[in-house]
């Protein structure tokens, strides 16, 4: 059995033209810019506002990063759609591609679904897609998708599945919601990632396998490292430093618009801070605002400008 | 400038097959029996399970429908999808069909979006579509989509749009609600459907134009009758009735499961009993209470089981 795709992956941010279509010169040079860091590629995640593309987009986008010679190998593209058919389809091409695994979320449209008919849209997702090389990992994003992941569904999948279901992000922001999954189902295979690398640290140390975290985007360098070190007598500190960081992108700002502004200072390309409704950017003030106290934490990324140079 | 669509409509239920596909034979038959019964088509709504089918499948189904010569000037699809392109692909085609006008959710993935994104959103595909004969319906449905329709969003996109921005479906089922809205804007020739047959009355007597409602798929005609005859003195009484039908199929189950099981009895047709994951199907035991409920309140769907004959 190969190697289960491990440590830290960033919900690579999606860069848009001035038509709103995906960019994919711009996506391609930051998903490299990503493993150069050793940073694995969960693209088309919640961060990536995948669910404002259409599936088409999303198909199109991770065609483009294979042609363009990247290593699927550390990718888990987002394919968890509302109907079974456009989840089978994302699901199927992301195997084909040979990526690691796929994270993916439950139907979230209807609202107070029972486990039963949840377990009936993995089941039949995992049938439909009928490949060996299949690996989900349940997204459970309670603030977001509402519907969520529980217990007694990963057990039934478990079960059913022991090869298909590899593992889970929480993305819920609650430690005690983590541990209780790490508790059940780590000695069963099942790859527990954070959805928050203000979490990494507890989680490697209660069995967990990394974090799939939006502030990946931008600081991927750091966040390995205390994946790499999490066993080192300064990893408190390390994670405190984390902390900081993904305070300056989080705390005042809408995560998604912040880490693109990010990009956009950092790349020196303004055109990274444009994002696709319902969403909206940062506006001038708080761009300011955010570059300011990314200076004043001696935050920087580097390789980015450069990288960006030579896909371009 | 063509009269706008008014009255009762309902959002089709979708029968499926055993592999979980749309099942065009059984949908048309049930339209062509609803548009007898003076109910309008509101295909591809919440209770359609519209979210559970691809994009793909929902083109075809109204390309059915149209081929089968129902009348379009009599149909309001769902075609909101998280996403600007789907959305604009699904009412494009919708209003190169000729139909009434379209349903149209919010964007539901991201929550706590802002009225600039929804505006930004909604502006987006009014201008995308770039067609005179667009009619657009906002989609109030916050117990499902979270996201929901404010009156400054209403205000803005009225302002902006006047012509595609033609009312509203209001499926809070919160009727203090539906009074913000018509007493704002039922004078800008903003038509407000009421999400119930509940709110019918109420609704006609402040100013709204209809109904679009679950239970259309099965009382069709008293819902009709109701709505033409409102200022009779025996309404009071219609609408009580209309609550007690509407009652037995909604008050114990997941609506969607009793009105399939509904068609299914009277039709006698157990295949539309069949949900798509991530809803369940009522159980046998669910099933014979349902029908011994609806024989007790002398509840018929009349011509039915003749409609589907006739198509078959």
């Amino acid at each position: 059995m190969t190697q289960r795709i491990r440590g830290v992956l960033s919900p690579v941010v999606t860069p848009f033209k001035a038509d709103l279509s995906p960019d994919p010169q711009r996506f391609t040079a930051h998903c490299r810019w990503l493993l150069s860091q050793n940073c694995g590629l969960a693209v088309f995640g919640t961060n990536s506002e995948a669910n404002s593309l259409a599936a088409e987009d999303r198909m199109s986008l991770l065609d483009g990063l294979a042609a363009a010679g990247l290593d699927t190998s550390r990718m888990m593209p987002g394919t968890g759609c509302c109907s079974i058919t456009e989840t089978v389809k994302l699901t199927s091409h992301a195997v084909k591609h040979g990526c690691a695994g796929v994270l993916m979320l439950p139907p979230f449209y209807y609202k107070g679904v029972s486990e039963e008919g949840l377990y009936r849209h993995f089941s039949e997702v995992v049938q439909r897609v009928g490949d060996s090389r299949l690996r989900i990992y349940l997204y459970h994003i309670p603030p977001v998708a509402v519907i969520g992941i529980t217990t007694g569904l990963v057990e039934r999948l478990l079960k059913a599945y022991p090869n298909a279901i590899a593992g889970m992000k929480d993305s819920s922001g609650d430690w005690n919601n983590t541990k209780v999954f790490l508790d059940a189902f780590a000695k069963s295979r099942f790859d527990v990632f954070v959805g928050s690398e203000s979490f990494l640290l507890a989680n490697m140390r209660s069995g967990g396998v990394g974090t799939i975290s939006a502030t990946a985007n931008v600081n991927p360098a750091a966040i390995h490292k205390l994946y790499t070190e999490w066993q080192n007598a300064d990893a408190d500190e390390q994670q405190a430093k984390l902390n900081v960081t993904r305070e300056a992108f989080g705390k005042k700002y809408l995560m998604i618009g912040a880490l693109k502004q990010g990009i956009a200072i950092y790349a020196d390309d303004p055109t990274w801070a444009r994002v696709r409704p319902p969403l909206v950017e940062l506006t001038a003030g708080q761009a300011q605002s955010l570059a300011a106290e990314l200076k004043q934490i001696g935050f920087t990324m580097p390789g980015l400008k450069r990288a960006a140079t030579v896909t371009a």
